[in-house]
């Protein structure tokens, strides 16, 4: 995996910065503003997870604990690259675990604020955990990461019109097995799996988790879909902090109706931990 | 089933009533008064489906849609039978979805508002929904109604002191495989499954169906452990009205770590429809 070992670290890296939030300080506490960069987008979208993290990252500053336990998030209007204001409130401060809430705004043409997420979560200090462990869940079955493709690996022309710029940012390399949509044979099975890190080789952290779990393929490709399929709300749970070097992640759909559908997702470390997970509800456009 | 097919209506049963919310009109807008009824707690906790209900009985009304279509509930402190307020906000109002955002507060002993619950929201129209379904969920495999087994059929004293009063509100039978902690013979298996319905005979609805991704004992039971598992956040799927007749409720556990667990909970319908899904973080009390 040496081509995902490359020098950024934690705290110095694309995501760090592209993720940085600034105090406005005491004269107006827990509002940040921030840059949503275009190196985050796909076809037109700002990538959900990416919005996640950085949302993430105002709240691990404005509350008393440093890492996101279960992060709740509803979009509620596109976002676009460019400046963004992030308003924080403490909801409670517990001795394990604090609550907080936070909006995403940007101006419109006219000037006026617009949300574009909210987000209700509960941070703690994984750090502060028993590292006792009862879990029956198994890692996904993944071919080898060199047998795994990456967008650079594509037939011909990407499948996806318009921006693909996240894949410059990630070290994606997909299942084959899930990769059917791709040659306009999906396999009808909602299901997605990748090996995933960051394209400059920054390790992977709790907040990194937030962006891992909407960073793959709508699970709907797979399913025969076309359309895009925004999120309408996603949950993220992060279990425990993640260990260097690549994760794995598996995305399952099991019930698409309705026009709608629910994307599960589980992040494994290279420890074999399940270090996150999460379901969104999201829009399917049938054809 | 007849034992759970009584009189109670949708709109004329405990379950309504227990869950009415007043709305205190114009002169504040938004705002319920609310009633916590001690129908619904066990041991002292008062049931957290019970109290997503009923703030989801508020969002329903003060939102131009009916139906839940995604709900996050982050529990910040023990509710107590008696007394609440939610405060509900409009967030967004979109052509097919609408986010709210509500909080259920409770007086303490010092006439203090304290904070039980905040909600995000996202409310649609159920029945203005394709019924396309493209989904490769299964029911689960449950023993026959007749087959599974209630608190009245449980051995001399209740496994749970304390209040059992939601079980009198309840018609919840559980598959016997899944009872093993009962007995004290937990099977180490994170699953509970049940025949669930309210025990007037009111059929279940889009309302109801909050309380019942929650109804089921703790899967921690049959993980061998003891202690009671206060929900951190919940997050319930509605997807589908639910016919008439008993629900089936399987909940799964798949990975309990650093002493908090996840509840994946699904809600099948009469018709073998998946109506709901939801999972929970939740802290365990490891023994």
């Amino acid at each position: 995996m040496s081509e995902t070992r490359v020098e950024a670290a934690i705290g110095d890296s694309e995501f760090d910065r592209d993720t940085a939030v600034v105090p406005r300080g005491p004269a107006d506490p827990g509002v940040y503003d921030t840059e949503l960069s275009p190196g985050w987008t796909i076809i037109s979208a700002v990538n959900g997870g990416y919005l996640l993290a950085l949302v993430g990252r105002a709240l691990a500053h404005a509350l008393p604990h440093p890492d996101p336990f279960t992060v709740s998030a509803h979009y509620l209007t596109a976002s676009r690259p460019g400046p963004a204001v992030i308003r924080t409130e403490t909801v409670r401060t517990g001795r394990t675990l604090s609550t907080g809430q936070a909006s995403l705004f940007q101006l419109d043409d006219d000037g006026h604020e617009v949300e574009r997420m909210r987000v209700l979560a509960a941070y703690g200090d994984l750090g502060a955990l028993p590292d006792d462990v009862r879990t029956s869940a198994k890692p996904p079955q993944l071919p080898p990461y060199d047998q795994c493709l990456g967008p650079e690996d594509a037939p011909g022309d990407t499948p996806l019109p318009g921006s693909s710029a996240i894949t410059e940012r990630l070290a994606l390399k997909l299942d084959p097995a899930t990769l059917g949509w791709v040659l306009g044979a999906p396999s009808g099975r909602g299901e997605m799996r990748a090996w995933l890190g960051l394209a400059d080789g920054r390790d992977p952290d709790p907040l990194s988790l937030l962006l891992a779990v909407d960073a793959l393929p709508p699970t709907a490709f797979e399913l025969g879909l076309k359309g895009w399929v925004p999120t309408v709300e996603l949950t993220a749970h992060v279990r425990c902090r993640p260990a260097p070097g690549p994760l794995r992640v598996s995305v399952t759909t099991r019930n698409l109706a309705g026009g709608f559908l629910e994307e599960d997702a589980e992040v494994w470390d290279s420890a074999d931990r399940l270090v996150a997970q999460s379901r969104q509800l999201a829009r399917a456009k049938l054809d």
